[in-house]
């Protein structure tokens, strides 16, 4: 148990919303079949990727002082060198904070969640501030619906310090697992040595996000379900316990399966519909609408879960 | 102070070697232009990133358990999704250890030693892996001699463990700095939302490594002294009780101004002139070399020291 605390969210939505029946003609599909995909709209951006995530960061932090730490934890990067954390700060007009990136795709947030958490404890820092900024919609390939019509652009960024005297906040445990088996169900192939942008064989598509869902999902339900209840017995808490589910917004279809692990809808933050899957920042902007909405109070059991390419899944458990 | 230990480490340099001699002409310098570069010859890969960090990783940990974490550290991605350490699990042969990345440029490897620290003191790991694995060959400008000359390929790895029982090894303390300000002078502006790959404006040079050397040089000669000084003095030390000092390799003239921060050369960790600045790997390649070489005893107070692009540098000091 680690006494950390998130003092502090911040949310950003670009203004442009695109529907599913402007998208379904540029991807070649009926309006009745985008909307069974389960995002009815989702926003594009209109800013760069530093810009959505300094107003998202500045809403965070509030009145209080700068972070003595900035992670980003996106997996849109501006550009390969430098890493994007850089470009953040700029943003900010930050001069000497240090920054760096996480990247563990969709999960990006979590694992600089659960980073933070161990950084805190041990005193190295003080106040972190976590930022995820997508701008996943210039990777959609029209000519693959499926994904294509889940995408969204979004971020979020969240503060995380020692817990308040006398608070029972507490980071209460982290669990990721990574199979590399389903390395290639979804992917952006490009930007890296296996094929090089300069190369012979390099073409538009290996900047395109790529996805097999069905793999995808069959690979989930394999292997989600053992690691969720190992995760719970060593906690020592069943289902019920947990006051809040904030998963990674992956898919409608894959919203509807959390239901399964034994959550009622009631309990599961569900923000797919209007954002789409906005990559690693997902999460965080889940976590804002749930708090901006009042879901949490103090002392509630929070949980986070993701799936992310890799594939690999995280759960995180949060005294809130 | 964390109570940690680095337990094994392991290296990996390309049997290919390519002197300055035979790169000179590609690049249309002299020999004598090019050996004044204080890089008498690199590796260049003859296998992939994963392939290269298995290497290492695997002489890392030796006999012992698999680790129960991997980082990799590396700023060569094997492509943009997922993260490359999913290959280098891949590449070993785990199949539910969870794995993602963090990149601070050349400064990855600093970083994620710094990251692994708190998670071993906070109880999350007990056995993690950091790999560096660095192709950075593909990514040389042959129009660009001043950046080219100096890149070369390698992997390195660490296995960080608590201290034993009875041990003083720990991580004694970290700082890091980022100026956005330095933003451009060291860069590959591709890959990423602001020249995105199948944009308009995309071109061939977008995915190569550019460098502004001067400028460099400039902002480090500016910041680097005050930073290390008020690191020595926080840690209560002065430069002479430092037994070692391994710093990142990034060029012949960088590794020289060592010595006006006080380190007599006898004690700055120097393998520029073999093996090239192998970006991130640089670091924990010069580490292992000086192991092997048996210039690190238990008890030794050892320092690490790197800037990377960003412009970023950290200072960390263990005690072995």
């Amino acid at each position: 148990m680690l006494k950390i605390q998130i003092t502090g969210t911040g949310f950003h939505a670009p203004e442009k919303i695109e529907t599913a029946g402007e998208l379904a003609p540029r991807l070649g599909v009926s309006e009745e079949w985008a909307s069974g995909v389960g995002v009815a709209q989702r926003r594009i951006a209109e800013q760069t990727m530093p810009q959505m995530a300094a107003i998202a960061a500045r809403e965070a932090l509030g009145n209080g002082p700068p972070p003595d730490l900035l992670i980003n934890a996106s997996l849109t990067p501006v550009q390969l060198i430098p890493d994007s954390s850089v470009f953040i700060l700029d943003e900010l007009g930050y001069d000497d904070i240090p920054g760096y990136s996480i990247h563990a795709t969709c999960l990006s947030f979590l694992v600089a969640l659960n980073n933070a958490a161990s950084l805190i404890h041990s005193g190295a820092y003080k106040r972190i501030l976590i930022v995820s900024s997508e701008i996943g919609s210039v990777s959609r390939d029209f000519g693959q619906p499926e994904s294509a019509m889940l995408i969204g652009d979004g971020a979020a960024a969240a503060v995380v310090e020692p817990a308040m005297e006398g608070s029972d906040s507490a980071w209460l445990g982290f669990a990721m697992q990574t199979w590399p088996e389903g390395a290639f169900f979804t992917e952006i192939r490009g930007a890296g040595t296996r094929r090089h942008p300069n190369g012979p064989l390099a073409c538009r598509s290996d900047n395109l996000f790529q996805m097999e869902g069905a793999k995808v999902f069959r690979l989930s339900l394999q292997k989600i379900p053992p690691m969720f209840s190992e995760f719970l017995n060593r906690q020592g808490i069943g289902v019920d316990d947990i006051d809040l589910f904030i998963p990674h917004q992956a898919s409608g279809h894959g919203m509807k399966t959390y239901e399964r692990l034994g959550f009622p809808a009631a309990k599961i933050v569900n923000i797919i519909n209007e954002y789409g899957n906005c990559i690693a920042a997902s999460l965080p902007m889940a976590l804002d609408r749930a708090l901006k909405a009042q879901r949490i109070k103090r002392g509630d059991l929070v949980m986070f879960f993701g799936m992310g390419a890799g594939m690999s899944t995280a759960t995180a458990l949060m005294r809130w």
